[in-house]
């Protein structure tokens, strides 16, 4: 089956068991959980979830375990992206191909919301294993990882008109988009109940992807079009924003994003072959359209 | 010795604990890290660290197991404060006698310098036991109160102006302000490993005090100075809040907030003796003056 395939197979379970763990629509106050189910189901493509589930199987766990726990791994990125998006940070009108959830809801309901996705996140994971010894530990992890998220947005905010070292674009990078592809995979690891050394080979993995990702984001953003990406484009440079294709050039950026997922496909060598999963997930990462 | 006085004391502590938790402020990126501290350590009263710890030690534990939660809580309350405070929010441009967080460091950083004392209290409260099972039941009763904390500021926002019903109106202040109360008293049973009878009363007893604290908030809000109380006076009439005072009269609030105090004592009465210092912070809750 091709990748892109099996992601939309997965993409519905998720998306229906994240529309079972967020707020009903009508429960009051209807505006944020509207909000939130809005951030959250409205066109993802749901590729932390599927890294999570795909390294839980990859660890030799069951597939179905690590679900709650990618669903949590989505609202945190929903999170991030609604906040993001704000007037005071990137000021982004469009996600996904519609207005970005200010826009549709306004500033104040949409900071509430990404608070309550990021809340729900917690929740959720605290209650995603029978093991308590796994939920605290996803818990550590993923709070861990959100706590680099919210570093790389502040760099990459403080970063903006501004000449910065191809080390600090790295670090921005890596904390920003790479440490919650990390945690995804680590996260499925654990929820698989898998050995330290295992969590640890996937971690390295979803360090590897993410950075690549983010690599393949730069470059889209300079190359596609508002209507492939579903949000505006040039928009990095428009900020003076900096970008690994701005840096070092479309093509050697993309021979950059190559090397990561190759080396990231390395660090899987001591896993059972039903990482091709996770393999084939990787190299989707970087040949995206959107 | 007065309660003001062990708070005081207690407060030390918290406060050094706090200290030595958020990251240094010259640690990049530095304007995060010195607004989450300005956010956390600058002039609180550390309220619901006082009810964690004496509820840890009401149920018999050491207080001491209980400060890292302690201090979880405050971040997660300096968490709520900052984004409350945001234009497009409360809009309140003064806190705790000094500029809030987004007039001394930019809307951006503090929106961010919020998210990140969230990531970091659970960060904090999945590492805050040696027993894996209580750390996730104590992240599980903190991310309930911070979803419901954040409900509540939603209707609190959308009842403006409005006329509210007295059951709406103590709905936002159960969901608002009382939720975190209920949690830190329980989760200071947690910590103490108190059986589950324990954890719920002292919840029940959190949650009646935090609604009189809230109570309480909304007569200074009427009485008060702003000298006195470090934020401006009257902003809930200017803004069209309904407040217990103002549905209810100050002289009735007032009864409303010392019935919910002895009925919360009340709800203690199978605990030790040691529940004395409970008693007296719940107490004075409703008879400060800031």
């Amino acid at each position: 089956m091709e990748p892109s395939v099996r992601l939309a197979e997965q993409s519905t379970a998720v998306k229906r068991r994240l529309g079972a763990l967020l707020p009903a629509a009508d429960d009051p106050p209807q505006a944020l959980h509207q909000a939130m189910r809005y951030a959250c189901l409205a066109g993802g493509k749901f590729l932390r979830p599927a890294f999570c589930i795909a390294s839980c199987a990859a660890a030799g766990g069951d597939p179905a375990t690590a679900l709650d726990a990618a669903c949590a791994l989505e609202m945190v990125h929903s999170f991030s992206l609604i906040h993001d998006d704000l007037p005071a940070l990137d000021d982004d009108d469009m996600r996904r191909g519609m207005p970005s959830c200010h826009k549709a809801f306004g500033e104040a309901v949409a900071i509430l919301a990404g608070d309550a996705l990021f809340a729900l996140a917690f929740q959720t994971l605290a209650a995603s294993s029978e093991e308590p010894k796994i939920a605290a530990m996803a818990v550590s992890a993923l709070a861990e990882a959100a706590s680099a998220l919210v570093r790389g947005e502040t760099r990459d905010l403080q970063a903006e008109g501004k000449s910065v070292s191809t080390q600090e674009l790295q670090t921005i990078h890596q904390e920003k988009t790479a440490a919650l592809f990390a945690a995804s995979c680590a996260i499925g690891g654990l929820m698989a109940a898998a050995p330290a050394p295992t969590v640890s080979a996937l971690k390295e993995f979803g360090q590897r992807v993410g950075l690549a990702f983010q690599i393949a984001d730069d470059i889209l953003n300079e190359t596609s079009t508002p209507e492939q990406l579903g949000k505006a484009v040039g928009s990095d440079r428009a900020r003076g924003k900096s970008t690994y294709s701005e840096t070092h050039g479309v093509e050697r950026a993309s021979d950059l994003a190559n090397a990561e997922i190759e080396t990231a496909i390395q660090s899987l060598a001591g896993l059972s072959n039903t990482a091709q999963d996770l393999r084939d997930l990787a190299r989707f990462t970087i040949s995206r359209k959107s």
